[in-house]
């Protein structure tokens, strides 16, 4: 099975797609994540994998806003822990860093090991990729912020390791298909719906699963493009479309909606301390 | 009066200050959006004004972020209609362009522009700074994208105007103080508050605007950090602390929540077609 990513090879991304499917699978490298979401759309892979949201900066937005114009369905989730390095040119030592490259995330992740070491920070566009650039300058007072996995990859030289601010760092992934998959077991569910913009209209919305006991575990608003202050809302919950309270719900939310459509049922995927 | 801006001059964030505050300010540079938090907070400025939204990209999260760390009230909002310039050096033409560099925001607002033209697009950390970078490159293959006021103030080539994709592109700013401020006429009111994590919670949380029709205008959750999946939510509704139904569903929503903190009562600013 052929799976897509965005990145360069060692990129976060690649590592979540053989932790989640294990590494009898080909990764399929992308350069951007609507090139992601084409891809699978044309069948040239089975599967993809994105992250949606990370457990210090928020959600990706731009993803949210590929999986609405994409015809595709989510069919998993699985949660990274993200785990940063400082990652020199071969010979390179700390005290010799000056500049720091790497994504804005990374980065921001890293924002008081950066400053400690009293470095520059300036943005990439991925973080594997940014071990790339470094290597083209060949400059022993540059550095990136990558994963091992890259380091080790690019064969280059490990500074530190841990380096993000907070331990609690994950990131959430979810892989896409062209196909729905009707997940056996404890499930979760991603829908996304439009509202009238009229007092009450998300208390009326989320009615319908608060009445059903459905436990929500993620709301995000998007803007609507064109309808300045209007919103699109992403809502993930517990269980599958499989379950008659589930389907019911959706039903009682279309006589709100102005627009719903689900995304995707699929297997949740706890995390060790048995949150998520 | 001194009003603080992230950014170089000729920043989007500059051409508010001095379209909402008038041209007698004094408009102070701040390299960081933190830098214009604590220069508020230690009275170095009197007010700060700060990104929070865009029609098109959505939430500047980094300052939702801010505004919990710091202690300061929100006392203003200004829309900004953005009308981004591709900007080339002296004397530079459209056809000589093959790399263009800007704020990632700017970059994936004019993505079919970019697109057409055939170039290449690198982020920078911001759209007046990106001015400088290609000033200091000299290289008549490199423009950036930024406002007009930005071209005219480096006295560079504007090679095209209006290239964002989208021309329902507007920005929101907030003011910030270290003194709250009690408007009168249209207001609204911005929160931020935690709930437990319980199926419902939301729903009981939202209720006390809903019951008193009390129409919100903007919700955005936020992970709270160190918690994995777990969230802040900050709320925007039609109001002021002033109103007595307002008051009354403040009281309401701190008897559901963990923590509550009102970020401030502000004069509401309607765009033209009569939203926001």
């Amino acid at each position: 099975m052929k799976v897509a990513f965005q990145g360069e090879r060692g990129a976060y991304s690649e590592n979540a797609i053989l932790a989640y499917y294990g590494r009898q699978v080909t990764t399929v490298p992308c350069e951007t994540f609507e090139l992601v979401f084409t891809t699978v759309q044309e069948g040239v892979c089975e599967r993809g994998l994105v992250p949606i949201e990370n457990s210090l900066a928020g959600s990706v937005h731009r993803n949210y806003d590929l999986l609405l114009k994409h015809q595709l369905s989510i069919t998993g989730e699985y949660h990274l822990r993200v785990r940063h390095c400082l990652v020199g040119i071969p010979g390179a030592t700390i005290p010799e860093i000056k500049q720091i490259i790497s994504h804005p995330q990374a980065l921001a992740q890293c924002e008081g090991f950066v400053h400690q070491l009293g470095a520059t920070a300036s943005p990439a566009y991925d973080t594997a990729g940014s071990l790339k650039i470094i290597l083209e300058k060949a400059d022993r007072s540059f550095a990136a912020i990558a994963s091992r996995q890259a380091a080790e990859l690019y064969q280059m030289e490990i500074l530190a390791e841990g380096i993000e601010d907070d331990p609690a760092n994950f990131t959430r992934f979810l892989t896409i298909s062209t196909q729905p998959e009707i997940p056996t077991g404890i499930a979760k569910t991603s829908i996304v719906f439009t509202l009238k913009n009229i007092p009450g209209a998300l208390y009326k919305a989320l009615s319908v699963f608060a009445l059903r006991d459905i436990d929500l575990t993620k709301i995000e608003s998007r803007p609507l493009i064109g309808k300045p202050w209007e919103y699109l809302f992403y809502i993930d919950f517990a269980g599958s479309v499989a379950e008659k309270s589930v389907s019911r719900a959706l039903e009682n939310l279309s006589e709100y909606a102005l627009t719903l459509r689900l995304l995707g049922s699929y297997p949740r995927h706890l995390l060790q301390n048995g949150s998520a």
